[in-house]
């Protein structure tokens, strides 16, 4: 089955406090973004990339692309003002029948062995959402009032958000809407069901000076 | 205002996959629960702990209590079955008027100033509960469905959660619930409303080996 990764990168750095956006940040010399796009490369020698910027950075994005391992596995396109119109604008460039990964550029510590275990299942079900169990306590703040969930009942939601073709790009004719804050979201609107996967601790997006100082310590531990 | 601090450490280490409870588990030397111990001695000179800890680690909690700077400022009780219990056990030696921090012993990395804001904050309002906001999606799954609840409302809560000694010891009157998750939902359930506050990306719960690694690199960049 043909696959294809849409990666999508469309930080602005304003929570990281940085003037770089993050995914260009270096992490022991090479940008963030370098290690996500090896780590889809690697895990399949078939997988085509497809990984969006906003149009100002697609410069740098290419200086990226061109380090790589496998470059000709790797296209770039421009996004748009949401995450839905960026994603959307990598979709053009997937065919049929496939399986496609939709994953934050952010997302550097990604394994192979994830991206492997979403591609299953997403083959047998039809979508694998990785998702871990909360660790802490979760409130829901409704402004003038805050209230506790069941703790064992909460899923903290990472990508790759991975699909069959058929079900992703047809979930995607969809007008957008605001409530479409992630490719599940926008598969469930469209009537379909998604299945979650055990996701990796380790697999953090990278939104703070603590997630890239933790990045960059889990990285000299293993190789890429 | 007299202040106590009751510091539960009731950790098996059953999900850390080690023999040794995490509270005892050594970083950069020394047992983890010693760097928490630490911080609220330090953040006020007229604080008391009050540690509680499971009847079979009273001794193992004397050894480490005996190398701290103020271990005259510390005191060992037994722990119950749960965690209402072991905190209530602990709140046998709190007087009035004061105000109470109920912290998690694995929360190491817990800040002078994040202990001094959430006091700051009790006195004011009668609560501070330390809470982050979350950068994952978040979904809720109820076993045959699963849904997303709006990332900007959820709140990740930590410790210590810091009372007025007057509501806490009350709210602790109550029989015990098994809703009864952490010390808000039990003062919640007394009638009463409890105040979110600010809480730290870098105040970890450590509960797996990628989190201990964690806390090791960032005691590495403090000095507690």
């Amino acid at each position: 089955m043909k696959k294809f990764a849409v990666i999508v990168a469309g930080g602005s750095g304003q929570r990281m406090g940085a003037e770089i956006p993050k995914q260009f940040i270096l992490l022991k010399g090479k940008p963030l973004l370098h290690y996500t796009l090896q780590s889809f490369l690697l895990a399949y020698p078939d997988l085509q990339i497809i990984l969006v910027l906003p149009d100002m950075h697609i410069a740098k994005g290419c200086e990226i692309v061109d380090q790589l391992i496998a470059a000709d596995r790797v296209q770039l396109t421009a996004g748009g003002e949401t995450r839905f119109q960026s994603v959307k604008s990598g979709l053009q460039f997937v065919s049929h029948p496939s399986v496609v990964f939709v994953h934050d550029g952010v997302r550097c510590l990604v394994s192979q062995r994830l991206i492997q275990q979403c591609y299953e299942q997403a083959i047998q079900k039809g979508s694998a959402i990785p998702a871990v169990v909360a660790t802490d306590s979760i409130r829901v703040d409704e402004g003038d009032k805050h209230f506790t969930i069941d703790r064992t009942k909460v899923r903290i939601i990472q990508t790759p958000q991975t699909f069959r073709s058929e079900i992703l790009l047809d979930a995607f004719k969809q007008e957008y809407n605001s409530s479409f804050t992630d490719e599940a979201t926008v598969v469930e609107a469209a009537g379909k069901p998604v299945f979650l996967i055990n996701g990796e601790y380790n697999n953090l997006k990278i939104t703070r000076p603590i997630d890239l100082f933790i990045a960059e310590k889990l990285l000299e531990e293993i190789t890429v």
